[in-house]
This record gives structure tokens, C-alpha cells and sequence, in this order.
């Protein structure tokens, strides 16, 4: 897989993909991720890549012309499988959209910043426009790189057993039930005894109980 | 404001508070972000700081001692309003908690790894829980990072006047309208005239027409 990132700040991104699972998934190959800085697409002496906008009011938007000559530049030398635009007001990720993500060849994500960017941009170039969550950011970086971190570690052979996906919250529509390691007692307070029974059919069960029992106070929603 | 992260991979999360609004917050000082590693509270010469399950199963478990001893260290210096458990199944992240939380004094965030922490952290030290959304992360620390973005946006003078977030999405429960910046044409692609005309009370109106029509159309859930 092939993620394309486009960013007026690729250098907030650095760290995120430099540490942890995002980073080994780098090394084994399993995926390439690459930034581009919007502004080596900019406009003029100026390094443009935002103007104010039309109409007035609070708040730059990104210009279409650096958007449009980085992502043409792109798919001189590759098809892509989605543009996606991170924005509040996109469709809201979840489990489901992540699992089927991970399944493209290339994709590119456009970071949005200050107030967005030039409706026009949407209107021609996305595919896709997704949203975390409800809530405002200072822009589109931290929700790229969720969006990544979602994606890659479903990739086959990124996660270890260790870290197995498939015990995951959401990925049965149930929250995932409590978990306990040593020491089996600390501060008087004590792992509950079934876990240390060795009854592994036991276990099970009061996993499953613990499981839908944590759904249904917390997300009843899930369960619909 | 005061936010102490807990993490085993601090290294994650600096580059996104070395950029941007974040970066420049803290250098104003209208809030410091402290990072701890975990593995400097760890136990034993190995720098234990998780284990297998009890009870057998895949996911290594962040122990409760190294974060016992971590939050213990930190209350002996403050009282805190808020100690944050980052987490798939915590109360999903909304505007209205990240305007809330922006308030406090002093919060620390404790950022999950692996299968998570073990539950009588939750149980002892935990105050909040808190998902960004319905999908799962390889850790807590863009989880963390996300949360921090849209809290410290908010804090006064962190924005000034050209990102001002009062016409953000979902401040007012609509989608934020579309924007359009110069040119006004591009390749054949018209700005809406309206945004043209100069006349304020008519894009006035255009701009919350098109706020609730977009809105209407994509989160219709927002308007109930």
C-alpha cells in the first residue's frame, strides 16, 4: 500500500510515522508513506498556498492551484484508488471504513488548514471526505495520521500475535472486556479469580459476559 | 493550563506539539504540555512497565505500579482536575467536552498501549474516559495528541482573529458552510457570484442557507 500525504506542515507528521507500529510497517515495507509540502506547489515568490476568503469573514483557505499541480503531479505516476479530504464535516470513521481502507493500492490524503480549502478543490479532485470525529482541530495533520495508524495496522503482517487486531474493540460491534496482569493483588486490590483459574472455557464466558455487560452500559448503540 | 501526558512512546508524540498552534501556545505560555515515559517509573532492571494477561489471550497489559508510581509522583506537586484514560471504549470525544475541558487547571492524560492498562488503573486513578472515535489506534498518543489540539485551540489567545474558531463546525451544531479563495475562476470553475457581489447581509444569508443544507444533507443527526 501507498498513502500520499499533502500538508502544509509536514513536519508535524514527522514523529507519528517515526516511532511504534507506523514505523515498522515502514522498514518491512508493508507500506510507503509520503509527505508532500503543499508549498512546493505554491504560487509565485511568495510561497503561497492560501489566500483570504471570498465574501469575507475570519479564517485562510487553502488555494486550488498548489492542490491541484501536487495531485496532478501524483497521477502522472500512478492510479489512486481515493482522494480523501480530511474535514469535520466529512463522513465520520469508523471500524468498518478503516478494515475497508486498508484493502486499497494508492490513496492520497489532503490535510485541510485554517478554515479548509477552496470548495472547488472538493468538488474536483475528492473522492472521499472524511471526518474522526466531532470536533475541531487546528487542522488536518493529527486526523491524517489517525487515519494511517487505523489503516496500517491492519495491513497483513504488521501486527504481530502479540498485538492481534482481531480481539479488538469494534471489530465484533462489542467493547473489548476488562484486562489484568500481575501482580494478581496490589494495594489490596485483587484480579478477579476466574482469570486466574486456568478454566479456559470459563475464562471465555465471563470474557463474552464482561464484554457485552461493558457494551451495554457504555454503547448500547453498537449492539442495535 | 497544565497537561501531563503518560506514555511509553513520548518520542510519538513530539513533533506534533513542536508545530504549528501548538507550538506557538506553548511558547506564549498559555499552556504547558509535560511528557512522561512511562519506562522511567518501570520496575526492575529489565524497565518493566507491561505484561502478558492473566488469563491467557494475545496483547501485552501496561501494569498498574509504574503508573501508580508516575501519578502518585505527580499529585505530591498539584491537584488535578481531570486524570484522562485514552481509550476505544471511553465516552466518545465531542466539541462540547473539548470546550468543557478547556476550563480546567491541570489534567493529565494516560495514554493506553497494546491491549490497554490494567483495569484497577482504570478503576483506582482514572477520572475520564475518553475515545476519539469508533476505531481502534495502535495506542493512545495521537489519541491524546487530538485531544490536546482541540482543547488548547480553544484557550484564549491561543487563536487570534484569522483562525478564530467561533464559525467552526459544530460550535452552533451546523457544518461549517463552503469557502471559496481567489481565483475566481479556474479553469472554468466559478465561485458562486453571491461571495462576489460585496452586498454582506445577502452572503450572510447564503452562508447559513448553505450551512444548514450541508448539514441537512450530511449529519441531519446535528440538527435533532
Amino acid at each position: 500500500m501507498r498513502i500520499d500525504i499533502i500538508t502544509v506542515l509536514p513536519e508535524l507528521l514527522k514523529s507519528p510515522f517515526e516511532a511504534s507500529i507506523l514505523k515498522r510497517a515502514i522498514e518491512k515495507g508493508l507500506v510507503e508513506v509520503h509527505l508532500h509540502n503543499l508549498r512546493d506547489f505554491a504560487l509565485g515568490n511568495y510561497n503561497q498556498v492560501d489566500d483570504y476568503q471570498f465574501g469575507g469573514g475570519a479564517g485562510m483557505v487553502l488555494m486550488i492551484e498548489p492542490i491541484d499541480k501536487c495531485i496532478s503531479e501524483l497521477m502522472k505516476h500512478r492510479d489512486y484508488d481515493e482522494v480523501i479530504y480530511m474535514t469535520p464535516d466529512g463522513t465520520t470513521l469508523n471500524q468498518g471504513m478503516s478494515n475497508h481502507l486498508s484493502l486499497k493500492k494508492n490513496i492520497i490524503i489532503l490535510c485541510g488548514h485554517y478554515k479548509g480549502v477552496d470548495q472547488r478543490v472538493r468538488d474536483k479532485f475528492i473522492t472521499k471526505e472524511i471526518s474522526i470525529g466531532d470536533y475541531v482541530l487546528s487542522g488536518g495533520e493529527l486526523a491524517a495520521a489517525v487515519l494511517c495508524d487505523s489503516i496500517i495496522r491492519l495491513l497483513p503482517g504488521v501486527l504481530n500475535d502479540e498485538t492481534s487486531a482481531l480481539t479488538d474493540t469494534f471489530q465484533d460491534n462489542l467493547l473489548a472486556p476488562p484486562v489484568y496482569t500481575r501482580p494478581s493483588e496490589y494495594k489490596g486490590m485483587k484480579v478477579p479469580e476466574v482469570l486466574l483459574s486456568g478454566n479456559f472455557p470459563k475464562i471465555e464466558q465471563w470474557r463474552e459476559e464482561e464484554a457485552l455487560k461493558r457494551t451495554e452500559e457504555r454503547r448500547p448503540d453498537l449492539l442495535k
